[in-house]
């Protein structure tokens, strides 16, 4: 599979749950979940997706890769505007399933495409029908 | 669609991104993927995903409602457990196909089915091959 990690189907659910081998569960289309919080502010910057090969990428270099579903190809974010991740924590849920990065950003630019430091600036304002968005 | 929120294809790129109107994009399997956190302590406590009925439930009791993707069924977290988890503040972020939840959990009681308060309990070594797993 790789030489980072091996497939969760190889090993026992109490050595999934407990164990020290890495063994990432990739979904159906061969993603697996990756929360993004900046390593200074505990932030959460942003929602991605790696695929086996990213995953891989991002483990050799320590610096954040990802598969693009909108452009259907490898991610390596910041690779134009200049700012990259650089992995300070990675960490995996009970049943490795969904990853969680702690990083911290080159330049200090923006996550967003919005040009922002987080994509989730928006609150969603519930309680009465329908459910609406501010910007906070 | 639902009383709560509209289909992103109803609406514009702009509205979609900087709009008030609330258009969660679910995923080719009906689902939205929503990081969990502590408001008390900011804390990631797990990931989980959300199909329209469970995001609406959602909305209209304030409580957190899922998808079971491994048990395929709707899933209100601490049905059993009593541990229910209010929704103290959502957010969506840029392109709304990902939602952030900032819970109160009654009783205090343990997030992950293997008893502790985050699902992200062990962290992933790298930088020597192959990447290894740690509880700490």
């Amino acid at each position: 599979m790789s030489s980072q990690f091996v497939s969760p189907l190889s090993i026992s659910k109490a050595d999934l749950e407990e164990g020290s081998v890495f063994a990432p569960k990739f979904d159906d289309n061969g993603l697996i979940t990756t929360v993004v919080t900046s390593f200074d502010t505990g932030e959460i910057l942003m929602l991605a997706y790696m695929n086996e090969q990213s995953l891989q990428l991002t483990l050799e270099t320590g610096i954040a890769h990802y598969w693009s579903r909108s452009r259907q190809r490898l991610w390596k974010k910041g690779e134009t505007s200049g700012n990259l991740q650089t992995i300070m924590e990675m960490r995996t849920d009970c049943d490795q399933d969904a990853l969680w990065i702690k990083v911290k950003v080159a330049g200090d630019g923006p996550t967003c495409h919005t040009e922002r430091n987080s994509c989730f600036y928006r609150r969603v304002n519930f309680g009465s029908e329908p459910a609406t968005l501010s910007i906070e």
